[in-house]
């Protein structure tokens, strides 16, 4: 699936542009792929654009940037042999071919591919990462996480009580707030669409907000900084209120809560830490297998053609969890 | 002077209540002063706002708070002697009577008294922490500056460069910019009146900023967020350009960068460095003792009643430096 023009707002059907390419053995020290599981991630939408970004963006014509898990079908590479599993950035293809960057084998004896590319992926690193390095919470203190039932937001709230936080999520809908509370151990629950957010963060944060994990910006951003202990951390994972804005949107209003609250507020980008993937991953692992962090993926069957439909979901709020694409 | 009223957008005359008692000799442990001159500083503004803040608000009736030098009249107090010259938050009038908390001799030897008003006092210690304790530049970076050729903002870019980085000032007309750079040594100025400032910014700062000391807020804020470099420190000390808005300003639309640059925007309050004061003063004033540090004061005279007036000076742009009402 090709990226065929810029999307102004939601990503429209003529946007994409599927080719079919013959495959073609790899060449010596490169390897074939056929994918079966494909990671969409709200991040996704900001590549579409043609901006200066963390990331070059997706260029048009070129076949849509994706983190996937797939089996290795042929290998001319020392690393990889015949039958391997394996996690790469193979992007939105049933098969890729590739030079190995990047690609490392994934253990399907400890999870099932959506996990690893859920919790044990991308997904649960930004988690651990944001929340320990930048908001580096104490134990006692109140975390505050926004889009807490999506992929990142539901780890970051189960990575809090495990350090003994108080753990407060927002979210879209009743089901939603349930599943925070029942499933993921929040403390708390507001739902943004039902609720009076402002009242609802001064009774679930009596002592205010210590660390907040923003991945949703906008309203809800700034109904947050209203709420900051003295010292808080704001860590900027994403805004995917606003990642389909055709007009600049409105920043934080309520910034200056930073300064009377001597809080900070921080970027963050997974791939800074790649050097730590590996114990980070090491023990998020471990907190699974003793069922202390609980996986949960929203699994949509299809093949590729049903990437720019099931890309949507994020945007309209219909996933809970990790959302993936499995290539029947 | 005293506060009669909550000012909706700039001072009005009608805000201020000026009333005449008489003085009083000090009781046990408690010491007469007599004012002579008084500090005006932006923060002043929010202090007459009825809302939560790092501190609390100047109450209706209560004598404008205020930082100031006098001589001490009369002492029943065992730290200070008739004669002294001292520094307190004494308020805006002729005579204070204290019990000495927060109350520290001031040296007349090293700086005349509205030095340690600006250079040596709370003015020279916010550059001085913000800068080096929340911006840490490194020699060799972009330190930008809002309010450049305000009191903190002129003591800001001096810093930045006797620690080796590069200083850019944004300030408002000509004037100001020259003295940026011919008086204080800033590498360049931008004129915000006058200049295409993201143009600027992009011509004076090719390789990003790397720490914005930000005095203004509002779309001067927005501008630098745009050339972060990566890592960037924003450190958000004040926000002069909404002090006086009578509806809530919009935010910083491009604080995304934050994510895009792994930055940070971080507040400060300088009160918060109080036990490092002693070591903090010692450095600035050796600085200004061996040339290195420029103190710049814009002092005007009158009495009390001068007040109001004086102190819209600093939101109409009129001083450059630190503003200072001498008591005649």
């Amino acid at each position: 699936m090709r990226l065929a023009a810029r999307p102004s707002g939601l990503p429209a059907p003529t946007d994409w542009e599927l080719t079919a390419e013959p495959v073609s053995e790899p060449a010596d020290g490169r390897l074939l792929v056929e994918v079966s599981h494909i990671s969409l991630d709200p991040a996704m939408r900001g590549w579409m654009n043609d901006v200066r970004s963390y990331i070059p963006p997706v260029r048009i014509g070129e076949v849509m940037r994706a983190g996937a898990i797939g089996r290795v079908l042929a290998s001319r590479h020392p690393d990889f042999a015949v039958g391997d599993h394996v996690f790469g950035r193979f992007g939105v293809q049933e098969y890729a071919e590739t030079d190995g960057e990047g690609v490392r084998r994934v253990d399907l004896g400890i999870a099932p591919p959506e996990t690893h590319l859920g919790v044990l992926g991308a997904t649960g690193l930004t988690a651990y990462f944001g929340l320990f390095d930048i908001g580096r919470p104490q134990p006692g203190q109140t975390v505050l996480v926004s889009g807490a039932a999506g992929a990142v937001g539901s780890v970051v709230g189960q990575l809090a009580k495990l350090e003994g936080c108080r753990a407060v999520g927002i979210a879209g809908g009743p089901d939603k707030c349930r599943t925070l509370t029942e499933e993921f151990g929040f403390d708390a629950a507001v739902d943004y669409k039902n609720d009076d957010v402002p009242a609802a963060l001064r009774k679930h944060c009596p002592d205010g907000v210590d660390v907040f994990f923003d991945n949703v910006g906008g309203t809800i951003l700034d109904a947050a900084l209203t709420r900051l202990a003295r010292g808080a951390r704001v860590i900027v994972c994403g805004a995917i209120s606003q990642y389909n804005n055709t007009e600049p949107a409105p920043g934080p209003s309520n910034y200056l809560s930073l300064l009377v609250n001597r809080a900070s507020m921080t970027g963050m980008v997974v791939f800074d830490y790649a050097d730590r993937y590996p114990e980070a991953t090491a023990e998020l692992a471990g907190w699974l297998a003793d069922g202390r962090l609980r996986a949960r993926e929203d699994v949509v069957e299809g093949d590729v053609t049903a990437f720019p439909e099931t890309l949507l979901r994020l945007f309209t709020g219909a996933n809970t969890g990790k959302l993936v694409l499995r290539i029947r």
